[in-house]
C-alpha cells in the first residue's frame, strides 16, 4: 500500500523512512516537507497540495510536531485517507478526541502511534504483571537534552511539552502495563527561566489505595541515559531498561523478541487498516495534561542549547 | 431519598443546603465536615465515618474543593453509593474517568455536575443554535476574586484552578452549546508571582476550519461581574450574560424559565437514580487541561487578599 511520510525532520529520516523501506505492506509514495524533503522521493510544499495530487495514495503518516499535526490531519480524514499520528497525537487533548470522532465518521482508521509500547519487553512485562498487585513503582526517565533534542525549537514553544516529550514515552508504556490504574496526584515541573516548557518533572501517581508510585523526568542528564521503570509487586519485581528494551524479572535479564519498534507500529497500522478500526488511546497525553493542570510550577535555571 | 452532604464550606451554605431544602426528591440527612456541620444536622467528622454509620443513606453529595474528592468518591462508590460532584469533578481529568469505571463496574450513578449548564437561557440558547454555522464566538468571564472568593485558599494551591474555577462554567456552556466543535488552540496564563494558580487567562479556540473564537476570564475585574457569552451565526447573533441566565437574539431578550442552577441538578440526579445512569461530561475539564497544557504562563503582579 502507497503512504505518504508529512514532516521530514529528526524523527523521520531516523525512524520512519528506515521503518518504510522495511516495510512488507507499505511503500513510500511521496512526502511533504517545506524544506524540500527527500532525493529521489516526490514531495509537496504543504498536505493540502499532496491530497489534491495524489488521490491514489490512501494513507500518510504525520510526523510533524504536535501544534501543526490538528489540522494536518483533519485534512487528510476529510480527503477519506487513513492516518497514522506520531506522539504525542496532538498539543491538545480535546483535538484528539475530535479526530477520533471524525475518522469514525469518515470510516478511516487513525492511529495514534507510542512507539515505546513497541519496546520489546513491554509486552512479556504485561503478561508477566498480569493478576500480580503492584505495591510500589518508580520510573526514572532522564536524558540529555542536547544530545536528543539538538536544535529542536518546538519542544520549548508552548505546546511542545518539554522534557515531557520524552517522558509521555514512560506513561505510555505505563499506561499499557497498568491501564486505567492510576492518576498523577502531584507534580512538580521545573522551568527554565527562559523557556515555556519544563526541564524536569516529578509526578506522584495515586491509585487512591496507599500505591507507592513516582516518575522522574529530566533532561539535564549527564553521563548516560536512563529509561526505566521499575514495579513491586506482591510476588516479585519487574524492571524494565534501555526505553523498554530488556526486561527484568527479580534481577534476572528475561528472553524478549521484537521487530523494533518503528517497524513495529507500521506493523500494526497495516492490520488496524485491514481491520477497518482506529487505535486511539489519550492516556499517557492526559497524564501530561493532568500534570500541567495540576502541578507546581518551579522557576529554574536558564536554559541556552 | 435521604442523601449526605460532603464538604461544608461556601458552596454547600450558598447553594447545595437551600435546594435540598427546597427539594421534593432528597432530604438531606447527615453531613461530613471536618469544621462541625450544621445545627440539628447529624454529622460525621469524615466520609469513612459516615459510610460505615450510615449504610441506609444511598446517596452522598461532594461538595469539598477538587483535590480531596477523588478518594472521598472512590470511598462512597465502593460503598455502593450514589454520587453526585461539584464541579471541577476532579483535581485531574484522568481521576474522572477513573471514577466513571469504578461506577459503572460498581452499578451506581455517579453525576459530574455542571451547574452552569442549567442557567435558564442555556437550553433554549442550545435549541436555537441548532442547525446554524457559528462564525464568531466571545466569552467574557470576569468577576472580582476577593468578592466572589474570599478566603478560598484552595483555589490559589495547585490543582485550585485558579481563574479557571469560575471560568470552566463558561466553558461548561460552551461545550453544551456546541458539543465537540472546537478546542484550545493556543492559552496565555497570567500567574501571580506569589501564586500557584492563573488569576487571568486568554484563550484561543480552533474548529480547524477558521472560525474566531476567544474566551477572556480575568480575576482581577472591578466594578461588577461580566459572565456573558455572545456567537454570531450565519442567520443571527445569539448573547448570554449574567452566567446563562439571560438570553438574547439580535439583542432581543427572550423568555426563559428555570428552577434555578442547584434546584435543576438535584431534579437531574433523582432522574439519573430513577433511570440507573452516569452523566459524566469531563469535555469542560479538559479545555482547561489542555489550556495549561499548551498555554503560555506569564508571570503577573503577586496576588494579597
Amino acid at each position: 500500500m502507497s503512504i505518504a511520510l508529512v514532516g521530514i525532520g529528526k524523527i523521520a529520516r531516523d525512524q520512519h523512512l528506515p521503518a518504510i523501506a522495511d516495510s512488507d505492506r507499505f511503500a513510500l509514495a511521496a512526502t511533504v516537507s517545506g524544506s524540500g524533503g527527500i532525493d529521489g522521493v516526490e514531495n509537496h510544499a504543504d498536505i493540502a497540495a499532496l491530497l489534491h495530487a495524489r488521490p491514489d495514495i490512501p494513507a500518510v503518516s504525520l510526523c510533524m510536531p504536535p501544534v501543526p499535526r490538528f489540522v494536518a490531519a483533519r485534512a487528510a480524514i476529510a480527503a477519506g485517507r487513513h492516518v497514522m499520528l506520531e506522539k504525542p497525537p496532538g498539543a491538545s487533548v480535546t483535538e484528539v478526541f475530535r479526530l477520533e470522532r471524525l475518522a469514525r465518521a469518515a470510516g478511516v482508521s487513525l492511529f495514534a502511534t507510542w512507539h515505546s509500547r513497541m519496546a520489546a519487553g513491554v509486552a512479556p512485562a504485561r503478561a508477566w504483571l498480569a493478576g500480580k498487585r503492584i505495591t510500589r513503582l518508580r520510573i526514572d526517565w532522564k536524558e540529555d537534552v542536547r544530545k536528543w533534542h539538538p536544535g529542536q525549537d518546538w519542544i520549548w514553544q508552548p505546546g511542545g511539552l518539554g522534557v515531557f516529550d520524552p517522558g509521555i514515552n514512560a506513561l505510555s508504556i505505563l499506561t499499557e502495563l497498568c491501564p486505567g490504574a492510576l492518576h498523577v496526584a502531584e507534580a512538580e515541573l521545573t522551568f527554565p527561566a527562559n523557556r515555556d516548557t519544563p526541564i524536569a518533572a516529578r509526578l506522584t501517581f495515586t491509585d487512591g489505595a496507599g500505591l507507592d508510585a513516582t516518575a522522574d523526568f529530566d533532561w539535564r542528564q549527564e553521563g548516560g541515559e536512563i529509561w526505566q521503570i521499575e514495579i513491586e509487586t506482591d510476588i516479585g519485581a519487574l524492571k524494565l531498561t534501555e526505553g523498554g528494551a530488556r526486561l527484568f524479572i527479580d534481577g534476572a535479564e528475561q528472553p524478549t523478541a521484537g521487530c523494533g519498534e518503528y517497524p513495529a507500529l507500521y506493523r500494526h497500522f497495516a492490520t488496524l487498516l485491514a481491520e477497518g478500526r482506529p487505535d486511539v488511546d489519550t492516556a499517557p497525553q492526559l497524564h501530561v495534561a493532568d500534570a500541567f493542570l495540576l502541578g507546581r510550577r518551579v522557576t529554574g535555571a536558564p536554559f541556552h542549547d
